[in-house]
């Protein structure tokens, strides 16, 4: 063991994310993206943007960006944070917002990044342990410096109550991040907390990954109080946006109608799985994201996931005693989730 | 002030990066920018890039791309680090290679940004004097958990010689990250010093900013030890770089003698102004890079930089008792350095 290296980052277990294989003959149910492309003005931003510019440096403040995302949300562009994806502004968050003695809070099962995140900023992890069904449960006396809380939660894939939510952002002593990352799947969204005139301490935090189709372009913002945003702006690599992703966001931004109408297909895609998985005998939760929580009949997940992959069928298994009878299943397009049905029936 | 902000957050003064001006109509040499565009196969790679990929993640350990930096350094993958700009690369080493009771030592003059990162990091900051004329002086004592040293240096535009280099990492009891940014414009570089097989605390950085014409994109790497690039790997957000920077990234590593046939016409200009300012009674230092540091005649460089604002033309101004009587001027096309020759003679 190097002795150079910080204790903390030298004891620390790093994050595993989903894979992500080359071969392109997998069905890739694992790690919630999107089956179908980004918008055509996507395609044509990128086809038209002039690579002569990318000698020069991006705006540090990503101003025409972040102004179309103050217009979509009718905020001002000093409420919005624009970063290299939603980890970003986690990490940022976690610096921003926790002292060195502080802590950070997070429900159990959810991203699990978050306890990560807790061990590389070196601070007390203060995990919250669901209700049975995976429901809401707050006890009355939890506090800690900040909150990250996915909702529509994952990957359980429900969305919690809104009285719930907003009675906790209400009361908490320490900033809450709502990581909205599934939530255009959802029927209902918490934006309107970030952006009450009397919040100081809720951001809401969007994702271009999912609904947007562009996980590979690492987009994502947080809206919230100005002091809360600011702070975030403060501690940031100067220029973290390229001009690339600047550019193709702004464009794919403008075309919500395509970003909705894919939504509405993989909607529709969701409820005929979980109606076919629920008919087969699986235990399936209420999603209000792209991808379903489900327990197959006999709770063998382990088994199925071996099986699905050995026909080239990804999916995403969570081991624990929590999670570990269920897959986490991306809804992927109609002759993917075909293919799945047919595999598990 | 929100009660929410960490105290070092809050008393922070943010980094300020040179201006970013929208008027085309400015020559613009501040900010060490290439006056070239990036190579043709960056041009191609765009304009063959599948937008629809993008809908996937990208590789979160940017294999191909890496693979490529090291068959050009001639070293294994596991000892380099890809990062979104330089920028991220050394925020993640005041992390992995600092204690929360650390420090970060650094030049004075030097990048700016090294004391922002400490107070970031909320760590003690060394600051070590340079000689006069810049030259390297290191107290026989000094000690620190990380060194940043930007060699050649900026803003001074000068390399420090390999012997003291060499005997300060050989005696450092701590890391040291040598930033190699302007290295491609100089005579000599230490990428030997991050590869040979004794090393275990110097780490070497460079840049596709400057030679590389992508200051827009954001791709830099580090190259040194195994355990060190490792530690910066586990507390790195997972998906770092976004797929056009890896793809655009790979396709400009692999066209080496544009570059270098950039490097070469930025060098002639260089030293075309170097003489002409000399000439005209100016103290310009001999520069390693793609900017000179220079001084007028009369010591009123602030006189000189508001003169050619005036004109148009940016020019970078560091305030100081070390840097105020000089300007700091980027190597544009031999066009722009006649129009700033005019402007000042």
């Amino acid at each position: 063991m190097s002795t150079y290296i910080a204790k903390n980052v030298a004891a620390l277990k790093a994050y595993m994310p989903g894979e992500q294989p080359q071969d392109r003959g997998i069905i890739k149910l694992n790690t919630n993206e999107n089956p179908y492309p980004p918008s055509p003005q996507v395609t044509a931003a990128l086809a038209t943007f002039p690579a002569e510019r990318l000698r020069l440096y991006p705006d540090p403040r990503a101003q025409a960006l972040r102004r179309r995302i103050a217009a979509l949300h009718k905020c001002r562009v000093e409420q919005v944070f624009a970063g290299n994806g939603s980890d970003e502004i986690l990490a940022l968050a976690t610096r921003a917002f926790v002292e060195n003695n502080g802590s950070i809070g997070y429900f159990e099962p959810s991203y699990s990044l978050y306890p990560v995140l807790a061990e590389i900023r070196g601070v007390t992890r203060r995990p919250v342990e669901l209700a049975p069904d995976f429901a809401w449960r707050m006890p009355e006396d939890f506090c800690a410096s900040l909150f990250l809380l996915t909702t529509p939660n994952a990957p359980t894939s429900i969305q919690y109550d809104r009285a719930a939510v907003t009675a906790f952002c209400d009361a908490f002593d320490g900033v809450v991040l709502l990581d909205e990352a599934y939530v255009d799947f959802a029927r209902d969204n918490y934006m309107d907390l970030a952006l009450a005139a009397t919040n100081t301490n809720t951001l809401v935090m969007r994702t271009l990954s999912k609904s947007f189709s562009l996980a590979g372009l690492r987009l994502g913002y947080a809206i919230g109080p100005e002091p809360l945003i600011s702070a975030m702006e403060k501690i940031k690599d100067s220029y973290n946006l390229d001009m690339l992703t600047q550019a193709v966001g702004l464009a794919a931004l403008s075309d919500l109608e395509y970003m909705r109408a894919n939504v509405r297909r993989i909607q529709a895609t969701r409820e005929r799985l979980l109606a076919a998985l629920s008919a087969a005998g699986w235990r399936v939760l209420p999603s209000e994201t792209n991808f379903l929580f489900a327990r197959p009949p006999d709770g063998n997940a382990w088994a199925v996931f071996e099986r699905l992959r050995a026909q080239k069928i990804f999916v995403r298994y969570f081991a624990g005693p929590r999670t570990g009878d269920y897959l986490r299943i991306t809804i992927g397009a109609d002759p993917e989730i075909d293919a799945l049905l047919a595999a598990v029936g």
